[in-house]
């Protein structure tokens, strides 16, 4: 069970939780892990095909409207439904009921990638067969899902009729009492041809964004089934199409579905170029398929390189965790990472600084291209932020939408959605981080500079000098429990960040670059050195929040004169607390959705001492909810940071079982990219001790109780470095060109590897 | 033109605004002044009839909802059109198109109570006739809406027919771009029952509030006219019902149409009783309701008492304002007054704060009955009030709603709207204000205590003590350009007041009734000795913010560290600020839309020293966008309280004209309720310097240099106190018990009046 992730009941309660977690991928399709064959009417399921960034726009109105709202948002669609397929055996379709079902498994080999769903069912007659699924979305071929089918009688002996589908009938999933998952119209997509002719294919047309996608199916029979097939058949009414195939009785059936899904925003002529796609895939056996998916992911697996020694089911679901982010991962200038991926629907497939803060860190340090793609991605949508910027009433710099798909702010709630300011900052963020790994000075030359001035011309713009300080008032920080506050300290000190790396890469550019390059940098973003050196000011002006009595940083100006949350008389189930209370009750209150100072000490340890660092995290660990996912892995790797590495664990273990237990209760909309992301970076950042900065790479390993140790590689400048944790010793090899690397405090210069026992 | 308000151009730019200028009402039914015989189609016409506090409830949604938000909202309703009549010359109507009107007229005559509207018509063939409509609803006969028309051949001879109509095919007005104008749907009634048998007849019903309306119209011909009738007839379709009259050629006629208009909150069966009040007031011809509506009109300036001497024009306008006021103010349990009264559809017929502390004022002086009929509107939804409480996270206490109808909340946008806690304590403050003119102990005792008591309960349980003070967060004080903040100055100060009452109330009850009865209150109340005395000394360890260095009360905790707004480089077409900024963007700076601090000061001045009095007006006001129609008035006041005089004037002078002279641009959707309240304070309060205090009556009257002087006169504990001023001398007569008036500072005893010169 290395990479493996298996499920063996087949209890109903559990099924649409396991719809998000058998959920396959490829960054650009989505298929939930739904039934071919269907289940009982009645069972509650999530059925669902997506398309990374293909998305509707819907209009939306306000009860009550004011200036600057966003009339449109734009939500991500479900698609066709190719999933169908029918089992029919004397007249009787096989619907998986529970009693009618034995061995049944389910497994999604991670090292394959593939989804292998297989039961002994038994007739009404008491007659039994095997059957087994298997799916997958090509890493290879991001048009293809594919699926293979195969019904071995035991002791049925009846005849076999297998029918395909493609449907068109599809709805998006609606849940109005819970603001974390979509609301309103669930109808989007229309159907514009439907044709059962030599294969499958239905083309749809959204209802305002002016997209079309398509999907071609073909069933292909195997050799040896193909001599006992009998009878074939095709045909489509308004929005359902189909394909029939009957076989003598008593022999072993097996067939592969080829689905290929493309979309307007990618293909000139989706309908044409998926069935052309579809001819090139059907030339190709499962098999093929199967051997390129294991080939890509040994190669994935291998970089990585990641293991927990001594905790085979903690190992599993950090692969299983990295091995979601891959899938839902975009990879083309349309499309990023949404909340739920490509598993579900909740947030409506927005992308939000989730990205940014909690996913890009795995990439950047294992795949950076994937990084790379993921700010080309923001670095398209200036324009947006820009123009929003505006409508707030900045006269320049770029405001970046807390939710989107194409651009366009989608947050239809601005005390906690626009007025996240931070997302800014976080995404310039991102771009130094990107520079520190890669020193990629290209990239930043061309487009990373840009997003930097740009959000620093933000904060010049939103805030003001008053008492020798600069001030930013009226914006909300991460923790969504408080609101449109003043001087959020996490949102002041990755401000000052961004303002100080808006002069700081130009700096560096004179330095490595030349003097005129610099010079022409700046005349390309209307910029100048008056500009540049304003930045620096600024950012050494910036009013970091700082109590003494307390020595810690509250989290605004107001934050510590507010009410204590009553914890005590706060039953479970009135958590989370935004399902429970009024916004006014919980603003009004000392208490945390999540991180939000002490992540600011995660991200930018340098702006505060050691002691207000512990003092903080002490502070706010006792009046934090937890009630967002993005939460526990910031207090692990804070916990690390303290030297509470048992606290640090019970963290990591909440964001490593998440999805896998349920813990939040609400898989079933979706895995929780962030919280995935945020048990690598527990890895990384917490356990290993790494961070980046431009002084260089640190590391300060430690191993968990539980664990007899660990490793992973990172990318780091154009070498690979491997990070190999036992009980007491921790080694760093380089591969590549030599490195000072500082290892528990002091500067190690590395050549090859370096051995080091781990300090008490 | 004493008491007259006229017009006497037809210009279509200020059809709509005349529309509201020529409302009629009588505190039950509101009739739009709209033409009877219809405008050339294409005209903008909000064409309205309203019956107070007569709603339906619609259902909203949120594009992002959280706890607690309403679901639901209420909006008063436009009912059956019972307006028209048309006149048909020759088979074509008369429309009135500019160029075949001449002499055209229209006066209301507010010692009448009645709107005339006249003028000569010229027919296509170039023959003309005279036409008057005078229209009234009666003060006497709450029900019945009544319209006299004449019609006077000059030139023209040929025949006359008269159509009058009732239509049940109406909509609500809609604006979705304007969030001070309702959104939503627009077509909420429907036809129950239709009939033109005998009378005309139409009764409809809501889509959710479960009531029904009727209206029951007929059309009385007068004696010398029923002579020249040559036929009649009457029909309906589905949803309009009509009376047909033809005469003789070349003849006067002169008729009367009697509308009678019911509904389920007030009469049993709608339908039944409109029907038999009609047929009671077609008993009595159009002169008999005409004498009567002149004598209540008679009886109501004379206890106004009002005049303002060498300024005809103000004087006018000041009789407008009140008379409005008069019309628009309910008088029974249901209704209030809302935003725009019973003359336009504007803030959706909800009643706010501006009921309690800019309206109630004037009947309370005046009426006191009214002003007592509008606390037992409080009074009547305190359980709703309590529930709200609950809904907000508060164990015990009353919140009233923001906007209502019938008691729910109907703000569905918290930060501007529940979020403004202080109308707890504003409708506190009115009941004491009642209490301190009327001393109407029993009222106090049966529902004021209670009212007051509830509120100063919502104080204890929202704020919180800390460093010895006791602070109150996350509230929005009356000033909407600032929302969610930390001690607002304006709520901290009336919850100040508030929680004193609670043990002032108590202690008055014990010295004045007995300690028995004050102690059933308590139990009555579910309360004690011990909270009593806790509401005292919170009261007391209340915090007010202050700044010591510029002498000011800060608006909140954070207000004076903000951006001040860039006035300078704000041109005039982007006021108001909320239809041309982000709310974000206005938050975070040093502007107002209105007076919060100063209008605090007004009402609890005593809580300020007068430097800093003087001072917040000079800061606050530089900084005042006066967006709201709530705003001038205050600053009027307070402008007189600082001894700025000219000043004064200048607001005076906008709140004066503010409709008629509709300088917001938005008088179509109904007159500035709050506004013409304030006009009557801005005089009572502002010029003569009333106050009026626990420790009794204050009066410091100053007579505005454009004046030869004013006079009015209020009502004070069973006495009748009138205020006679001219330029250098004020007069003050006591009609009733002598009594101790604080004059210009000094305390007199007055048994029948004094004179006193005012101090330079």
């Amino acid at each position: 069970m290395e990479y493996i992730v298996s499920d063996i009941s087949l209890k109903q309660e559990t099924l649409l939780k396991n719809e998000s977690i058998f959920s396959i991928a490829n960054g650009y399709i989505g298929v939930r892990g739904n039934f071919e064959e269907g289940y009982l009417p009645g069972l509650n399921t999530i059925r669902g095909t997506y398309l990374n960034a293909f998305y509707d726009t819907i209009p939306i109105h306000y009860p009550e409207t004011a200036y600057g709202y966003p009339h449109t948002i734009q939500r991500a669609l479900n698609l066709m439904d190719s999933q169908g397929i029918n089992i029919i055996l004397d007249h009787s379709n096989v619907i998986p009921e529970v009693h009618r079902i034995s061995e049944y498994s389910r497994t999604l080999d991670m090292k394959k990638g593939i989804v292998t769903r297989s039961y002994i069912y038994t007739t009404k007659k008491n007659e039994t067969l095997r059957i087994t699924f298997k799916r997958m979305t090509s890493f290879l071929q991001k048009e293809l899902f594919i699926i293979n089918l195969k019904v071995e009688p035991i002791t049925y002996h009846g005849p076999i009729t297998i029918e395909s589908t493609l449907n068109g009938n599809i709805e998006n999933y609606v849940n109005d009492s819970d603001p974390r998952v979509a609301n309103g119209s669930s109808r989007l997509l229309t159907i514009d041809k439907i044709d059962a002719t030599g294969c499958l294919s239905l083309q749809m047309q959204t209802a305002n964004s002016d997209l079309s996608c398509a999907c071609a199916s073909d069933v292909v029979l195997s050799p040896e089934t193909m001599e006992f097939s009998v009878d074939e058949s095709a045909g489509h009414d308004t929005d359902k199409a189909f394909q029939s195939f009957s076989f003598e009785p008593g022999k072993t059936v097996e067939l592969t579905k080829y689905n290929i899904y493309t979309d307007s925003l990618r293909h000139n002529d989706c309908l044409q170029d998926a069935l052309k796609i579809l001819s090139n895939c059907t030339e190709r056996d499962f098999q093929y398929w199967e051997d390129e998916q294991k080939e890509y992911l040994t190669r994935f697996w291998e970089n990585i390189n990641i293991s927990i020694l001594g905790d085979l089911k903690i190992q599993n679901s950090l692969r299983f965790n990295m091995y979601q982010l891959l899938q839902s991962v975009g990879r083309d200038r349309f499309s990023n990472v949404s909340a739920k991926g490509l598993t579900g629907e909740g947030y409506e497939g927005h992308f939000f600084w989730d990205t940014e803060i909690f996913i890009l860190p795995m990439f950047l340090l294992t795949m950076p291209e994937i990084a790379k793609n993921l700010l080309m991605y923001r670095y398209n949508i200036l324009d947006f932020a820009k123009e929003k910027a505006k409508l707030l009433g900045h006269q320049k710099g770029a405001l970046f939408p807390w939710r989107t798909i194409s651009g366009p702010e989608c947050s239809a709630f601005f005390p906690a959605g626009t007025a996240q300011y931070h997302i800014s900052g976080d995404i310039a963020y991102a771009f130094i981080s990107y520079f520190l790994v890669t020193e990629d000075v290209e990239f930043m030359y061309a487009y990373g500079a840009e997003i930097i001035i740009e959000t620093a011309r933000l904060w010049v713009q939103t805030g003001h000098e008053k008492d020798g300080v600069f001030r930013i008032d009226c914006v909300t920080g991460p923790d969504e429990y408080t609101a449109m506050v003043n001087n959020n300290y996490y949102t002041n000190a990755i401000a000052k960040f961004n303002l100080f790396w808006a002069w700081q890469i130009v700096d560096y550019f004179k330095r490595n670059l030349s003097v005129k390059k610099a010079s022409s940098l700046l005349d390309r973003l209307d910029s100048s050195e008056e500009e540049i050196n304003e930045f620096l000011e600024i950012s050494e002006k910036m009013f970091l929040p700082y109590d003494e009595s307390l020595d810690i940083n509250p989290q605004d100006d107001s934050f510590l004169n507010k009410k204590p949350w009553d914890f005590e008389n706060t039953p479970e189930d009135k958590y989370p607390l935004l399902l429970n209370f009024h916004p006014l009750t919980i603003y009004r209150h000392q208490v945390l959705k999540q991180a939000d100072t002490v992540l600011s000490h995660f991200l930018l340890e340098d702006y505060a001492g050691n002691s207000t660092i512990k003092n903080s995290f002490n502070y706010y660990e006792k009046i934090s909810s937890h009630d967002s996912s993005l939460s526990a892995c910031i207090y692990s790797m804070m916990a690390c940071k303290i030297g509470d590495f048992e606290k640090a664990y019970s963290y990591f273990l909440e964001t490593a079982r998440l999805d896998l237990d349920d813990t939040h209760g609400n898989t079933m909309h979706g895995l929780h990219m962030a919280n995935l992301g945020g048990t690598y970076m527990t890895l990384a950042y917490g356990f290993a001790g790494l961070r980046i900065k431009q002084s260089g790479l640190f590391l300060s390993p430690v191993c968990p109780a539980d664990w007899d140790g660990y490793n992973f590689t990172i990318s780091y400048r154009q070498r690979k470095i491997s990070i190999t944790v036992s009980k007491h010793t921790a080694k760093i090899t380089v591969d590549g060109e030599p490195l000072i690397i500082n290892v528990f405090g002091t500067e190690h210069f590395i050549n090859d590897f370096i051995d080091l026992p781990i300090p008490e």
